[in-house]
């Protein structure tokens, strides 16, 4: 179907990209199950529904788009991020919905990793649909997906590490003032990703400092629908009165990140952001437990005050930390770098 | 002429691309002098010749462009990067040669700023020419000229700082080892930066710890043709045996940045590189003597060791120093920022 031009009809790939953006509104609510997006298109390539992951026990992005597309889904094409599952949980398997429907042809970005819900693909080839694998792969597997593949490969929760420093790597001016190092386009940037987070983990350090809420807001101040989990990491008490001196805030006494991931992993949490301080950051870096750094870099310098990284164990260059950068892109006046441990011997444990 | 597409016909704007790349060339080698780039194209829009600014006393571009195409520039169009000069100095004035050959018409990037040589496009345009002034003006003012541009507005050199860091803002480990935080695509970048650069800065601290040579070298350790001279700032000795303990080393016995670059403007020096160390860098930065910023970001994370950039006077986040992020770039597994001050009341003096 690539490079059809008729009105009204897509390609693949521009059906796969519309299956991921649909995911990526529905990422942070609905883990333990992954955010996967799903388009219908009809048999002459005109895009007939496109679906999302509802909340657990919902139903998922294939039986929601298919819901939208009705008839049209006959002798169609479904596109869709994640292999369909092929094992009932609490919803019935989506390979079904698909041979129900009619639909003729299935592409997915990627195979589903999870022994239980996998075959999918193989049971719809042998119903005789048409089977494609790995339309976007790299492009999907670094989207709304990316937690729960890591979570699914190492069975514990996926790490980003969101610092805002100046370009000479401070993350506060030396009376520890901070606000605003990073412009609106960085601060609107931080809200989504929050919002795509089932947790958020700060240490007490940064509680006590910088008094933080730790939720996902608009810009005009006001609370997204989904809020990730708010953790506080230490052992020295929340004050009274804190914006975190909340109900649902959970409270991990500790300092071990292992301990900390371990406590998350069993509350089903996919997605964590580490928001701070550079002590915390450190010690899951030095454990080798940060999967994704991403630096918002603000055209500014300071000179002095707070740090963005306290100690990692590194006393000399041979040790360095190595990161490869994925992706680097303007937010306004500043610049945002992608970056996840490098493979190879001076890089964490992967 | 933009639009042609006959076989060895450019555009005007491809011209002054190329004749930029020919003055980048011979940057650094024509001080006091602009390092200016001219493409000739004859009558029929084909590159007739190339040329670009000789050392002091030597032909200008125009008359080594002119020298190239021969005949062929009767008719043709002259693009350079600078207005062609209308004086006599050590050599006599572009506007006769151009006029000698022939010319009809002339596209000139930018307007020669400097009083006695400026007026070139007036005499031509009297002369029956067609002249055009502003093709690629902004691309070509952030190219060789700038440094001259520079001074010739303010009166004093150029400042380019630049420094490698880790995402964290490290330029060492906590032992002071640094090599090699960069890639070797970031190095090839910094020796053809100072083989640009007319003299290159370091401090007596830096000098210590070090042992910097500050030649512009070939990746196999070779020096380019183009050597800037090495300043070194600061009221410490050499040490005896150091690299910089050579008879063509400027050592100046100050910290005070204005000092230092009315010192240089005395030496006719119109591009400066600011090498390091972060006291030094601290000082320029304060003083509002920084021009350029140029940032190898290394991604990699040391978590201790000597920061990028000294104090500057900042004390709280109000007084923080904002750039204009000019460019962004990967170079290698690099990423290189470059900047300027940002107008306005947060930003150092311009």
């Amino acid at each position: 179907m690539d490079g059809a031009t008729a009105p009204g009809v897509t390609t693949v790939t521009a059906a796969m990209r519309r299956a991921l953006a649909a995911s990526g509104e529905v990422h942070g609510s609905t883990s333990p199950n992954p955010a996967v997006g799903c388009v219908i298109l009809d048999r002459d390539g005109a895009v007939a529904g496109v679906g999302a992951t509802a909340p657990p026990g919902g139903p998922h992005a294939e039986r929601a788009a298919l819901a939208e597309a009705g008839d049209r889904a006959r002798g169609g094409t479904a596109v869709v991020t994640l292999e369909p599952c092929n094992h009932t949980g609490r919803t019935p398997p989506c390979v079904d919905a698909l041979l129900d429907a009619g639909v003729a042809r299935v592409h997915a970005a990627l195979a589903d990793p999870n022994p239980v819900a996998a075959g999918g693909l193989e049971r719809l080839r042998a119903a005789g649909v048409e089977v494609t694998l790995g339309t976007l792969a790299e492009e999907v597997a670094r989207g709304p997906l990316r937690g729960w593949l890591h979570r699914q490969r190492t069975g514990r929760p996926h790490v980003t590490w969101k610092v805002a420093t100046t370009l000479d790597g401070r993350v506060a001016a030396a009376d520890g003032t901070s606000r605003w190092i990073t412009g609106p386009g960085a601060r609107a940037q931080v809200h989504d990703l929050r919002r795509r987070m089932d947790a958020i983990v700060a240490g007490t350090g940064t509680v006590l400092a910088d008094d933080p809420a730790l939720t996902a807001r608009r810009p005009d101040g006001t609370l997204l629908d989904h809020q990730p989990l708010p953790v506080v990491v230490g052992h020295r008490d929340v004050p009274s009165g804190a914006r975190l001196d909340r109900t649902d805030v959970l409270h991990l006494r500790t300092r071990d990140p292992g301990e900390v991931l371990t406590e998350l992993t069993r509350r089903t949490v996919v997605d964590v952001l580490l928001e701070g301080g550079p002590t915390l950051a450190g010690a899951f870096v030095a454990a080798g437990l940060v999967d994704r750094v991403l630096v918002h870099l603000a055209p500014a310098l300071l000179g002095a005050g707070p740090h963005a990284l306290g100690d990692v164990g590194v006393g000399t260059i041979a040790d360095i930390v190595r990161l490869h950068v994925d992706e680097v892109h303007r937010a306004g006046d500043d610049v945002v770098i992608d970056a996840r441990p490098a493979p190879g011997p001076t890089g964490p444990p992967q």
